[in-house]
């Protein structure tokens, strides 16, 4: 596994310098590129902050409509290039840090190869569909993306699993307000870099279940819903999913596919998120600060007692 | 051209609701998705913000190292999906509108058809080579991305077409310091959607020279850039690029490839962005903020009066 943080030289200015300049030393938030490889092809590659790479793989497989289970997932495995260029992999054993890795789910196996950590190749179980993007990238990012928003919600709407919008979840307006300050509280390396964004997964009530991490705000989404989903969780009804940045359409489309009913973000949502939250029966709240927040869809959902 | 705000319906709860709830209406920042084609094959779909789409897509063009120059760009035009499918497109008369989109730089041609703005298309000028991921997209990402730093970086260098390293510019604290203020004051969008990216180009003087907001960071870093490059400033040697938000690898690798000697941010940067700023010989600022900031590497551009 990468490092999470890094330190670095770095000449602070002002501020506490007094007007001057001093040499000190800053913590930094990681950030390594990953390979995601679906039997041996690759696929995508992120910018991420190293750690829980299997669950952010998942987690991806899910937001794209690949897998809803995590006896769909066969096999994931860290690797180094040469070795897995086939779509068979290196047999090899198990090592108890692979074993914490994999958790719960002993259906598949894991085998490390080499001494990266920035390539994980997945083997797909029997029956699960090769997506069309394994075959050509384009055509399938066309289709996923369309060329306007209404063809990027239907697209969504088109591979979606599950529907939120019968979820017939309730929360009051003080446990909307609580998400994000549990979140940050939670929020291990933001402290040390300033420089994370942070996604977490609550039960109804307001109780944390899942917090993740990561220079990338989907990727901090990702590893979220890929712990669920290897965990055996999806679809997550009666869940909330809070974010510590914006709500992008990108967002709200992995909220969707796993099955999430409301997306809380500390910042603005977008016009798409709204329409794409919206269009698929979830709640969407934006600007989550302190004792105030807006409500752009679902609000029904929100228990409000008037003063 | 697409919508560059919307309005949308908002629950207010708490806040200026006074603890209950009340209806009323958003700004909000707009988001539609891009498809970026080169002679009628799809390289990209970005989800941004519209507006100075061939910006956007003259700055993505030079981030990816296929141009360093306008008249590289033989060819751009809005294009519906239908029209566009071959390698050559449309013939049609310029509107006033596209002669504008195009500036002065009327050794291309634009044509519109349909009533889609969310596909450019482009002809590169004869002489241009033909990146290699118009061929094999998932060769051209491994390539690109690498498998780890210090490959990113690796090939960041080896495409590079200009070094910043020898760039003589030196800046004053104070200037430096100025960056956020003018950029966040320029900030039309900002203001009313609380959700918007920025990035500004400056002289050394710290006079701004153009300013894009976008709901993603590296859409508003490329219309800038591709602002430029249509401009005929490439390199942008004794530039300053200013961004809202933090710094990460793509950011840097992006002014890197427009020749700037230093990039400034509001936020953290990444582990992966200071190396890359450093191997290249950049200026990294990070935390830039009220009277203080944090520079990582390139400190000798500022020039720092010790109380």
């Amino acid at each position: 596994m990468g490092r999470v943080t890094t330190r670095e030289a770095v000449l602070k200015l002002g501020g506490d310098a007094g007007g001057g300049a001093r040499r000190s030393r800053d913590t930094l938030a990681a950030e390594e590129p990953l390979e995601i490889r679906v039997a041996g092809k690759q696929i995508a590659v992120t910018m991420r902050t190293p750690g829980d790479d299997f669950d952010l793989v998942a987690g991806y497989l899910v937001g794209e409509g690949v897998i809803r289970d995590a006896h769909q997932l066969a096999r994931m495995r860290f690797c180094g290039d040469s070795a897995c260029s086939g779509p068979v992999g290196l047999g090899g054993e198990w090592s108890s840090a692979e074993r914490i890795e994999l958790g719960r789910h002993e259906t598949g196996r894991i085998e490390a190869a080499h001494d990266t950590y920035n390539i994980v190749d997945v083997d797909l179980a029997p029956g699960t569909a090769l997506p069309l993007w394994s075959l050509d990238r384009n055509t399938y990012t066309t289709s996923a993306c369309g060329v306007c928003g209404k063809s990027s919600i239907e697209a969504v709407r088109a591979n979606a699993h599950w529907s939120v919008e019968t979820d017939p979840l309730r929360i009051t307006a003080e446990v909307l307000y609580s998400l994000p300050k549990t979140l940050r509280g939670s929020q291990k390396l933001f402290s040390k870099t300033g420089g994370l964004h942070a996604a977490g997964l609550f039960a109804s009530d307001g109780t944390l279940l899942c917090v993740r991490e990561d220079v990338g705000r989907h990727n901090a989404v990702d590893k979220v819903i890929g712990w669920a989903v290897r965990d055996g969780r999806l679809p997550l009804r009666g869940h909330l999913l809070a974010v510590s940045g914006r709500a992008s359409f990108e967002l709200v489309q992995k909220a969707a596919a796993a099955g999430i009913p409301l997306l809380a973000a500390v910042s603005a949502p977008s016009s798409l998120a709204v329409e794409l939250a919206r269009e698929s029966g979830m709640t969407l709240a934006g600007f989550v600060r302190g004792e105030s927040a807006n409500v752009y869809c679902g609000t029904e959902r929100i228990v409000v007692h008037q003063p």
